[in-house]
């Protein structure tokens, strides 16, 4: 890479490659979490693409079954009570809960992310009140938040002030009601400052709405710990619930009697199958949802959490670091000079799990990449990225990516001359 | 029933069962539709809650587990393209869409009902403009609906004014900017006058925005024929989507460019993969789309839809009322004389697909009626509810669902002495 190995061969040497595919092949034997792998579906296909749809849980197709030929089938609407497809939204985020250090009882799901953003947004909005006029938005976030926080602020009087997470510190001020920031940068996989920029979001008498996307079932996120007053995030990334999986929201106890969401939908009613005219919140999490369940993308969700039994979420962050770290490594060691530049922070303490690389020709290398069994992708117009979910990719499949990353550059010209 | 069957014996007199049985084998024997049935998976139960949760179209488990096992297991992150993931909301709006009388491009699939609502009904008050500031809400509305209209309400500056809709079309003025209506009352079952309160509220300068989620896959809606300006649906109902499946939004063609969404999505973006800072809407139907689709819940609608190929909506109307009409035929012929008053409008023009019979002893008798295999649903406190799906209710079901529900009614005494 241009920045750290300057000195790099244009080709990768035999003496390096052999070295490294014996370093992976030694740590994947030590792998404590190796075995969770057996658990997906997976083929001969490098799939670092995980931070955009996580692979399949490989019993989630049987329960699938289960749930559509009896649960649907035969039970049909008496699934609502005795399958437990009523209580699923908040059951699940029970599940999910301490993947993001959340105690009982506040976090639910359902909805798209898009949809959770907005009750978050919303919501803490009027939990500030209304002398605080300006919304704090990640000028670095995933666009949808940025799109949704400014229909918030519309709709309650706002103001949208963008600001760099690394300056949202500094821009908390006494007319900030809130910030929505994005736990990890989708783009170049940066992890931000969660509990530095949450305390001083509070110290500006601010609220903190965090985006978990990239870093839930990641890395620890310690939600209750920092304290957080609202976040978000979806499900099928680094939590393998399938495409699309409903999404969560999470809403600190603190704040729960007074959260007023923009979305009152019978569900989130004190008494849903009363069905009187007048809206009265349920206590809890249940004040989040909004109408009926998705339940097969929801039930498919709630297998697929399974996987988590017994895995500890801080092996999981000290895998993914040994996974990133040992990425850079052989992209150093197999790709020419110049090539890619990493845009993911080299520090522990600001990367997530995925290395991104700015490539000038990251269109037709990564469709290369793909097409010879490494599977990441492509955000325009030049960065390639590559996710690492610790639950089922190893160091040899990080080898065997760098290393056809650097065969398919050596076979892809540079459209201008590196170096 | 005590207002149109005073004279009804106390006990099923056995000539008119055998009478009634007979009529009933010959209408099946003569149901065009009757064929269908064999398309879901059904039991020894009279299955007449197919207006809460339709039965499971018997080809849907085969359909997912191809989803689950190969686009997603397999495929993954392909299925984006390669599945048609991505396109699916649109794709299967358009499968939808002759099922609500809409022309291709105005009907999208996603989200829940109640989501859905607060998009139409913000879209419909900001189409009708500032000047306007009143928003007519259904005073039979089924609950969600009236929530989600007073947040819409409160967060466009807007005040709702509850209207029943036989007097919609005369609330409409000068100040009203749209109106939200049921076409089928979730509880009576009766049916709204969609083409009559539509062109009132266009006569003053207003928009509707009806609710079909009681009437799609029953009967004909005309959403294009009677100009209606935005609708929302469930499709877990009549159209047997599977528990929570994806509601839909139709906005009509000539509002779509103006058509401005309270929850701009990135989905709706017209280049969502630009992933810009600023938001540029879509053209047409994906306008109302928000955040990644629940593809699992979406790909089961779409292959329960098969179940429509060549079925005609008129002939399904037509089957419905005759069921319904034999219904309240045979409870009169069976149940003793006031222990039941239906809830629902005589005449064909103002009935959707179910039957409401209003019963002291309600709750008791749906528990004894579902024991004995004939499940209906109660509205508390008091309404036994009755839905007739015509594409696997037979008229035999509808002779046993009333014989069942006279020998239950004989079982548990009146609470007050009849008549």
């Amino acid at each position: 890479m241009s920045e750290t190995a300057g000195t790099a061969p244009a080709a990768p040497a035999a003496q390096d490659s052999v070295a490294l595919v014996e370093v992976a092949l030694r740590r994947d034997a030590e792998d404590e979490l190796g075995k969770l792998r057996e658990k997906f579906t997976l083929d001969e296909v490098v799939y670092l693409d995980g931070n955009s749809l996580g692979a399949l849980p490989a019993h989630v197709p049987a329960r699938m079954a289960d749930v559509l030929t009896r649960e649907w089938g035969e039970l049909r609407i008496r699934s609502w009570d005795e399958s437990g497809w009523w209580t699923a939204p908040e059951r699940i985020g029970d599940r999910l809960a301490p993947l993001v250090g959340a105690a009982p009882g506040q976090v639910v799901v359902g909805d798209s992310t898009s949809v959770n953003v907005f009750k978050a947004v919303v919501g803490a909005v009027r939990l500030a009140g209304d002398d605080r006029d300006e919304l704090l938005v990640d000028a670095t976030t995933f666009p949808t938040d940025g799109y949704i926080a400014e229909s918030a602020a519309r709709m309650t009087g706002r103001r949208v002030v963008v600001v760099d997470p690394a300056d949202m510190a500094d821009a908390a001020g006494p007319r900030t009601s809130a910030a929505l920031v994005n736990h990890v940068d989708f783009r170049t996989g940066r992890l931000q400052d969660l509990p530095g920029i949450t305390a001083a979001l509070h110290a500006a008498g601010a609220l903190a709405v965090w985006d978990l996307c990239h870093s839930a079932g990641a890395l620890p996120v310690g939600l209750d710990a920092h304290g957080v007053d609202l976040a978000v995030g979806c499900t099928y990334k680094y939590l393998n619930g399938g495409p699309g999986s409903p999404a969560y929201l999470y809403v600190a106890e603190r704040h729960q009697a007074a959260f007023d969401s923009p979305l009152p939908g019978w569900n989130s009613h004190a008494d849903p199958f009363g069905m009187t005219p007048g809206y009265r919140p349920a206590d809890g999490a249940r004040r989040g949802r909004v109408g009926t369940p998705d339940i097969l993308s929801m039930l498919a969700l709630e297998a697929a959490l399974d996987v988590w039994e017994g895995v500890s979420v801080d092996a999981v962050r000290a895998k993914s670091l040994a996974l990133t770290d040992f990425f850079l490594e052989c992209v150093r060691a197999y790709v020419p000079a110049g090539r890619v530049e990493s845009l993911t922070p080299a520090p522990h303490a600001e990367r997530g799990s995925q290395v991104a690389l700015r490539c000038a020709e990251a269109p037709a290398v990564m469709a290369e990449c793909i097409r010879r069994g490494v599977v990441g992708d492509l955000r325009r117009p030049d960065v390639l990225r590559f996710g690492f979910t610790p639950l089922y990719v190893g160091f040899a499949d990080v080898e065997r990516a760098a290393r056809v990353l650097a065969e398919v550059l050596a076979d892809i010209p540079a459209e201008v001359p590196a170096g």
